[in-house]
């Protein structure tokens, strides 16, 4: 067995990303939205994230057509949730790059590391 | 006892009121924010809420220089807390118009009705 | 036209009642939610909206079926949305008191007044 | 440079750790939580991230003497924030175990990771 109590500087910008997706995912999730009000809500989720530590950049896709299609007929809008979003994020922990993205997968939407680059 | 089933259009428009803020509130608490990132996430809280059943308008000012004070000073930024916002919301239903407020008052965010008008 | 400034305590008790429903929604909405969880996910529920004010009794009933037939094949849960749901909040305020629910109507989660009762 | 298009398994048990802990953290702040609400509060977020793909086991401590101390005179609640927060967290990602805490450290709540254990 190999235990190392230290974990990898990849390791770490691994859990950072991670953090991020958790936090981007659960704070937003539930929001009411409609095509109209997508767009702020995108820039809003990217600017809150963006604050957190070792995050360098956040892109949020809300689709608006398919927010436009589940929107009740009655309101006009509906829940913000993963089959709406692509995300991407990248992060840089002392040297080491991390790009990850959320995107659907078999209808769930799947949070996969993409790149882990070291300088 | 005085027991109606049916409540008024005035009581209607003020739980939809009361919705908008509950709704708002624990929606977007905790959100990362900075002075940076505050004006996004408040036209995305207005954007958001405006989307609701029966609400004509949402305004939410969110106090950068409190959050600044507050900001980590490592990572400069903090959680969206009652603290930071105040917010107006005005609710039309069935010709009954409700403005209500939140704002901070001895240290707790009180949401309260401010007027209720019959056309 | 009759504008009031003083909301009545009928109308001050519907507030509170909206108040509560939309911070359980939008404080709840998107936990990972499956059959197993559900129970002490409702208790949860339950437990911190009785912490606010005014607020006599929250009942929330989790439908565990439902989940079971929404969950994801591979892991086993979903994420919680107003179609899993059904809530009773009772609310006294200054003697008034409103009973209130939020159910499933047409595919929308609705939330409505049921009695309003003065002492 | 060294660019590596394939994660290692640690780092995508490293990334799947930060995801469960960013979910924790911004599905519950906010809630509404008293010295007596506080158990039931720990027990559900738990058992919901639990459910997350790849968690072994969550653990939450929730600080009732702080929590008391914070709450509100007249109404005797507060929110739940990371101030009142011990969160251990162990993940399994195809063999790699990660085990992950969030604690305060100088007034921030930290999440770090604390083993990569490869069998």
């Amino acid at each position: 067995m190999d235990t190392r109590d230290g974990p990898t500087s990849a390791e770490e910008a691994c859990f950072e990303a991670g953090i991020k997706f958790g936090s981007l995912y659960h704070q937003f999730a539930g929001t009411p939205v409609s095509p109209t009000s997508a767009p702020s809500l995108a820039r809003a989720m990217e600017e809150a994230i963006e604050n957190q530590p070792y995050c360098e950049s956040v892109d949020v896709e809300v689709d608006e057509e398919e927010i436009a299609e589940a929107a009740d007929d009655e309101y006009g809008y509906t829940e913000l949730t993963g089959r709406f979003l692509t995300v991407d994020i990248a992060v840089d922990y002392q040297g080491v790059g991390v790009t990850a993205r959320m995107a659907m997968e078999d209808g769930y939407p799947r949070m996969r590391l993409e790149r882990v680059t070291r300088e």
